[in-house]
């Protein structure tokens, strides 16, 4: 049995709030569960510099939690005066995954950043970060096609991630903060709605795995992004 | 007439909405219009090096920004690599305005942070800060007292804070990010219920001010720090 | 009794030596009693960045200790690599002074930063620094003026500063670092000769205070900025 | 055809050369081609400060580029004050690979730091390094061993890296630089003598990839570790 | 002729006021023409951690320039995040030249920290700082002897610094700014009274020099430290 | 007897082993007996800002130790973030020593970046460097001149370093760790080939020398770097 009495193939409750701040091109609130993460994509007419006056654009993602949205109060980044790995691999996480899925060159010359902001914590931050940011980058995306600052659609595909992991020998599907602290593997899966696969992420904690599960675990993970997708359906028609 | 068609001594709607968070001893989102900041309390069995052994608490206060709270994104300070002036003078300023209100004795070796981290910006978000502030404090006090843990409330009275301007030569309260950017002075008042001062900050900005205008905008705050303490109220009941 | 035997309206023994340093444009080692500040005004031919192009100039104030400037010495911040809170706020109040006084447009494209270093330390080195920081200006300005790089006179009055407390019940004027370190609340007033008031920065310590204490310590400051204002007028005759 | 000519399951030449220092409690310089990495292991008999009295010990990664590792010289992180986030990225990964196969426990209280610095990069340099520190470790546990400060081994198993690829739609094994920057997906599979995978991070780049892409580089990094398990067991007989 | 119109082997004149500040145990103002430098002596009850429970002392020295103390301003240390490589090599330069002169056993488990803070910079900084620290450091230590701090002295000797440099050819004695800027050489040399030396640094700049130049230069600086020693004995008798 | 058994004139074996690494324009791993440090010369088209359009060159240096190139390990300065004192010191004496022998007109505006890393250390790394830097400074330039992209050579003169010491009261040449450790004085001698001295850096530790001791370390000094200066003339023949 999952501490949370889940079925193993069973995602929280998937929620998104559009327009959550009134400042960002495009913004959310997703909810995996408890896990609560402000997504924002700020669209900004220019690109880094090594990057100019090539025509093409450029997607990047932030990441950050504020100091109590876990169980125990942590320091700030900014208060210590670095970003830590995890923050660091997190937000180049990001970056990648929803780039997977635009077309720089339609983009034209200006950036998109993709600022994820966790507010509660529960397990599963960086996938609902990805999952969000999709949503926060969609909405951008749409005004610009209104304001007809871009005349073709730059998105070429929704992208969605999910965690799964191995909870007392058995695949289990979107891991809660009770599951991940004590599951022997932990794997991430960022998936592109039709059967691709953006990156995979798969660590063993307690004890290895061989390659059934693995394959165990991406199943659940093409489970779960399903019910992304259609989440994020929802949330943008 | 004001941008925002408010009368001069009208403050923009105070709302409060408690336990945003689970995770916080106490916590609530405080808006003051669209001004919307996360105010948390934690409270932690430590107290600071230099004071370890007396017998008597501490509380503190931190503050950020969203980096997308704003009309345009701003840079992470943690991503900098540093905290701003700006953020140090308001972090300072909320611990200081908390402090004035707590017995230290009474709170015993323990530390309170109180963490005030700014959702969306419309202007006043340090004065945001601060009375939301107070109603994570409550709560996170109330909870001790339930829980025994003290025995005595160390909390001795309600702290507010607003800010007043004078804005086309009107003396205004409670200044949204319109009238901030326009206006010749800019002060912010910290006020305790019963009509104590806890901290004046007054700066000239387009022109000086003189006694009589410093006296007008201080019961300009009065006013305003009794809506929000009646707010306060409302909320910890 | 305040400690020091003054008068609750008395000043400390104000002295002003003009031309300490021989390489920058203004300067002078300004002395509250015991507490030393060295200011110097640099003239560049430059402005910050987002102020280039615009044909007017910018000021700006710097503030450090030497390490031993005070009764047990102090960490250097260059060397724990960064400024602490206070250092940037006392800074940052230099600059909004003096700018108070100085007509931008007069002054052209060309910064002048005013560097206040506290030689020796006993209470009111933020406000003898800009008593300072404002002579060495005149002096640097007077220079511009001089060697015809001005033909218009950018400054438009003196500036003062100086610290109020509440002693022992006493509200007094110019507090040593003995008064300071015991003062119920601890208030910093900057004045501009005429009667109108930069900034106040008055904060509760010990107790809180209410109106009609600000108003006393206001009094006060009034005074004693008036002595100031003398004693830059002798300086800088 | 690969630009190396190699077979699309072929391996670049695996180089061990132990002992590579002498102070290090174990050392080799592993090659994959040209890829050189300087690998040591150095025990000391403490652990970090959260790890204390537990009675179980400690294994950790650190990662870095030589400046002139490169085609073109890179800036040396310790001159601009911060590692990049793929350094910390790699360390983390490092770390965590060679702890799949160390028992804890028989450790003992006592930390064993990976340091993998790379003389010269040509692709592969995260995977060479964890194949090499396993090299190094074994040296370094073989000494404590002989010296008896150990009883039992603590090491469980053997552990390698490699990276594999899709390079103009054929999956190949062991990117050199050149393949590297051109290919559509980058895995690195982190395997565990026997079957079991201790981690993969599958990346598409410029095409994502299917269930039936990430089988096959599987296969493939299942190949190449066999052959880097046969030399870590000459190097180390 | 040199710039300044002395003898080749001509110190500029020398100043010593002693007591400059009055939190410090040991100061003075020390000047070699135009180089003015702040030296106090910090003497602190505690050794750094690698020094603890030996019973011996240690001494050591921090350095750093007011902003405009130099012909241009420039950039505060404390603002940039870090000390120059220059500063630190002075720093590291003034710690050993003292403890050249002191017996560590007999100063006991304490620290003098000599921090030397340049008011006015004109050539040869460095070491007015280093001669000026002994002033500083014997008054110090005068101080614990009166107060029994301390039964025996440990002071060895007197150290003094004094720079030569090869000038169009002539080998000159303490050289200014203007000649430093168009010295061929520049050395500096730390000697101890008796005919000792602590420390030689003598470098090439335009041009290298031989054997019998560097004789030549220390002859100059035995010359010169003869003079700052009459200079310290005076200012401390 | 010194621990090494060597004559006090003796040097340790020299070892240049050239072209090292494949990518630098030129490098060698040089040994001083168990010394050995990786140097290499990268060349760019591009000066520092200071520099540029005045159609002349510059020559810079940069020195790390390998974490594990020492008796027991070191905190890596990129993890720290911030290179020490120390290390600082010797990258700049390496800039400064090699300048000494190029003609940086003939260089034309190029910088050639010399990266000394050292592999594994037992006394005189800094000196090793130097020495070696010259030999992948040479192959660079070679290099430059086959290629016809300077057409006159802009290496003046052969540069090499070696540290001499007073070990007993034996004044001995090259000292390797454990003398080090135990010397009186410590000296660091840039010499050029032909009898001119590029730099003197010579430190007393537990005694302080006269100048009869400094010469008779120069002499040693000359000897040894006769012998370098003939190793690496095989090296780059």
């Amino acid at each position: 049995m999952r501490p949370s009495s889940r079925a193993p193939d069973e995602m929280r409750a998937i929620t998104i709030e559009t327009d959550y701040t009134k400042h960002a091109e495009g913004s959310c609130l997703i909810g995996f569960g408890d896990t609560k993460v402000l997504c924002t994509a700020s669209v900004e007419d220019r690109v880094p510099p090594w990057m100019r006056n090539k025509g093409s654009g450029w997607v990047t993602g932030e990441y950050s939690m504020l100091p109590r949205a876990t169980h125990t109060r942590g320091n700030r980044e900014a208060a210590r005066g670095k970003q830590s790995g995890r923050t660091q691999e997190i937000q180049r996480l990001i970056g990648r995954s929803l780039r997977a899925v635009v077309d720089m060159d339609k983009l034209g010359e200006r950036q998109i950043t993709l600022d994820c902001d966790v507010i509660q914590a529960d397990g599963g931050t960086r996938t609902a970060s990805i999952s969000g940011a999709w949503v926060a980058l969609r909405l951008a995306v749409n005004g610009l096609l209104a304001d007809r600052k871009l005349s073709e659609d730059p998105i070429t595909g929704k992208v969605a991630a999910v965690s799964c992991g191995i909870h007392r020998g058995t695949p289990v599907l979107d891991l809660d903060y009770d599951e991940d602290s004590a599951a022997d593997a932990d794997a991430n899966f960022v998936l592109i709605e039709g059967g691709q696969i953006a990156e995979v992420q798969a660590t063993a904690e307690g004890a290895t795995y061989d390659e059934e599960g693995l394959l165990r675990l991406l199943r659940l993970a093409q489970m779960g992004c399903g019910d992304i997708f259609r989440a994020q359906d929802e949330a943008t028609r």
